[in-house]
C-alpha cells in the first residue's frame, strides 16, 4: 500500500496517535476535583469557583526551560526537563503568593519520537502531582524542518490563583525588612549557553566527567531539577507570613531582585553571607565572569529570596530549615533607589 | 571594553530589552478591565469574578502554528502569523462555547531580531484587541543553536469562560439536527507540511506566482489569516443557537467532527454540497491526495462546523450569511456509530 502523501511530507499521524497513547496516563494522572473534563473532549474545563477567597485573582505565566535542553538532548533524558519547565513555571508564580490551578504545555519537534515526548511529558505529570497541579491539555507539534533530529523545544503555561488581599510584592515591602535566600538546586533554568560555553568547548568536560570540587558529573550537576518553593512554602503563604519574594532566573539577582523593590528602597545583599555552589565557584572562575555578570546571568546558589519582617525572620528561617530549603540571611531593605546592592 | 561573556555565548541582553521595549505597546494596546496589572510586575494578573453566571467554567488551550511559519520566513511577512496563532486558540475554545479571557505566547528563536518578535506580537495584538481578549504575558526565548538563521517558534496558550450551562457538544448532539459548514479563509494553519511539499517542491511556484485558479499568489493564498469566528458567532452563542461546533484543524472534517459525536450517531456530510475552493482543488489535483486523506489533512475550505436544531438552521445560516461567513448546509445528524459518512 502506497504511503499517504501527508507521510511523505514528513508528518507521521501513526507517531502522534502513539505519543498520545503513551502521555494519556500520565496527564490523567495530574486531575483534580477542579477538573470538569467529562464536560468535553476539546480544550480543558477546569471549575473555578473559589468560595474560600474574597476575591479570587487568576495569575498566569509562560515559560521555557532554554538550552538546559541540550543538555537533556546529550544526555539522552528527557523526564528532569518536563518537571523543570513546570516548577520554573510554578515558582514564577508562587511569587505573587499563587498556588498552581493548572498547566498545558507545547512540545515541538522536526520528527516525532513517541517515547521521547512521552518521557518529557512524564516529568510534567511528576512535578504538576507533586504540586496539586492539573496538566489540563496540550499541543504537541510535529514540524519538519524546524528542529535538529532529536531535538525538540518545549513551552509551559500555568495559570494559579491568589486572594487579592494575600498577593505578595512592591506594595508590602518596606525598610527594614530581612531577606532570606533559599538554596537553588543548580542553575535551575538559567546561564546555560554560558555554562555549556564553559564547560564543554573551553574546559572541555563531557557529560560523565566529575565537575570539579561537586563530586558529581557534569550531568548530574547540569540537569539538577528546577526546584518547586511551593510545597515547602505553602504554610507560610497560608499565613500570608511573607511580604514578596524574587524566584532568580534569568537576570539574577540583580535584575529580579528589583521588581520587587518600590523605587526609594534598596536590596542590601553580602553576597558573602553564603557560600556559594561549587558549581557556581567553578563557573565564575574558569569562565571569567566578573561579579556583577556572574549575579545577573547564574542565580549563584539562591533559587529565590524572600522578604519578611524583621520580627519574623527568626520563624521563617527556621520554617525553611526544616523544608530543607538551606535558608540563609541575605540582607535587608533599607532606604535607596529600587536598586539592589552588593556587598 | 570587552564584550560580556553570556553575549559571547549567543545571548544578547541588549536585543531582548529592544524587543521588550517594541512590544511593549502591542501588548498594552489589548489590556481589558479584568486585567489587574497595577497589582503586580510579575505574573499577569486577572479578575475572574462573573457574578453574571450560574457556574463559570474556565475553558484553556494550546496551540502553535506549524509550518506556516516557513511560509512567513520566506516572505519575511510576521504578523499574520501571530494573528492565526491567537485566531486558532480563540476557535479551539470557542467550539465549547467559551469566549476568550487571555492570551500568553512563547516565542523562541536561534538569534533575537526584536523586529521580528515585535511583528509576531502586533499580529497577536490585533488578533487579541479584534477578540476583546488580553495578552497577559509570555515568554520570549533566545536559544542559540535551536533554530536557524532568521527562524522562530512560537506557541499560544488561551483561556476563556463559559457558562456550564450553556457549554456546546457532543451531549446536547441528537439525531435530526443539521451541520452548517462556515468558510475557512484557506488552509488556516493545518496541512502546511503538504502543501509547501506540493506546491514549491513537486509544482515548483514561487511566494509571487500566481497559484493557478486563485486570481490570488501563492503567498496571498498560503499567509490568508486564520480566521476568528467568535465575534461573527457571539449573538448565536449568547441566545444559545448553536448545540455543538467542530473546529476544523489537523485531521479535518474525518478527526474533529467525531469528537462532537455521541457513540451511536454519524454526521452525513455531502462534499458536493459546497464547491471546494480552488486552492483545495489544485493540492487534491497536482498532489494526488485521495479524498479520504484530503478531508483529514485540510479543511477544504470549511473552517468551522455547526451543529444546530434542524428547526433553526435557516436562522443560523441567515445569522451567518450577514457576517459573512459563507454558510453552507452540510449534512444532517443521523443514528451511526460515531463516525463522519462522506456521501
Amino acid at each position: 500500500m502506497k504511503p499517504s502523501r501527508y507521510e511523505e511530507a514528513g508528518v507521521s499521524i501513526d507517531a502522534q496517535d502513539q505519543a498520545i497513547e503513551q502521555i494519556r496516563g500520565h496527564v490523567g494522572a495530574t486531575n483534580t476535583p477542579r477538573v470538569l473534563s467529562d464536560l468535553g473532549s476539546f480544550g480543558g474545563l477546569f471549575d473555578i469557583r473559589f468560595p474560600e477567597m474574597d476575591q479570587p485573582v487568576m495569575v498566569a505565566s509562560a515559560d521555557g526551560v532554554g538550552t538546559k535542553l541540550k543538555i537533556a538532548f546529550d544526555a539522552e533524558v528527557h523526564d528532569t526537563v518536563g518537571q523543570c519547565l513546570v516548577n520554573h513555571c510554578i515558582d514564577d508564580i508562587l511569587v505573587q503568593g499563587a498556588r498552581p490551578l493548572f498547566f498545558m504545555d507545547y512540545v515541538a519537534t522536526g520528527k516525532l519520537k513517541p517515547h521521547v515526548v512521552a518521557d518529557v511529558v512524564k516529568g510534567m505529570s511528576i512535578a504538576c502531582k507533586a504540586s496539586d497541579c492539573a496538566i489540563l491539555g496540550g499541543e504537541m507539534a510535529e514540524m519538519p524542518g524546524f528542529y535538529k533530529a532529536g531535538e525538540y523545544d518545549v513551552a509551559g503555561f500555568i495559570v494559579g490563583v491568589v486572594d487579592r488581599k494575600k498577593l505578595l510584592g512592591e506594595d508590602r515591602v518596606r525598610a527594614g525588612q530581612k531577606l532570606i535566600g533559599l538554596a537553588a538546586t543548580g542553575l535551575h533554568t538559567n546561564g546555560y549557553s554560558l555554562a555549556r560555553k564553559i564547560i564543554f568547548e573551553e574546559q572541555g568536560l563531557k557529560l560523565a566527567d566529575e565537575l570539579p570540587g561537586t563530586g558529581r558529573s557534569v550531568q548530574d550537576n547540569l540537569l539538577a531539577i528546577h526546584r518547586s518553593y511551593y510545597k515547602p512554602l505553602a504554610d507560610l503563604l497560608d499565613k500570608d507570613h511573607i511580604q514578596a519574594m524574587a524566584h532568580i532566573t534569568g537576570g539574577g539577582f540583580l535584575d529580579n531582585v528589583p521588581r520587587i523593590l518600590p523605587k526609594d528602597l534598596s536590596a542590601h545583599i553580602a553576597v558573602d553571607s553564603y557560600s556559594v555552589p561549587p558549581l557556581f565557584q567553578y563557573l565564575v572562575d574558569k569562565g571569567g565572569v566578573d561579579r556583577d555578570e556572574a549575579y545577573r546571568v547564574f542565580n549563584m546558589g539562591i533559587g529565590m529570596i524572600l522578604v519578611v519582617e524583621a520580627e519574623r525572620a527568626a520563624s521563617v528561617t527556621e520554617h525553611c530549615a526544616a523544608q530543607n530549603l538551606d535558608p540563609v540571611a541575605l540582607g535587608e531593605i533599607k532606604a535607596g533607589d529600587g536598586t539592589v546592592v552588593l556587598t
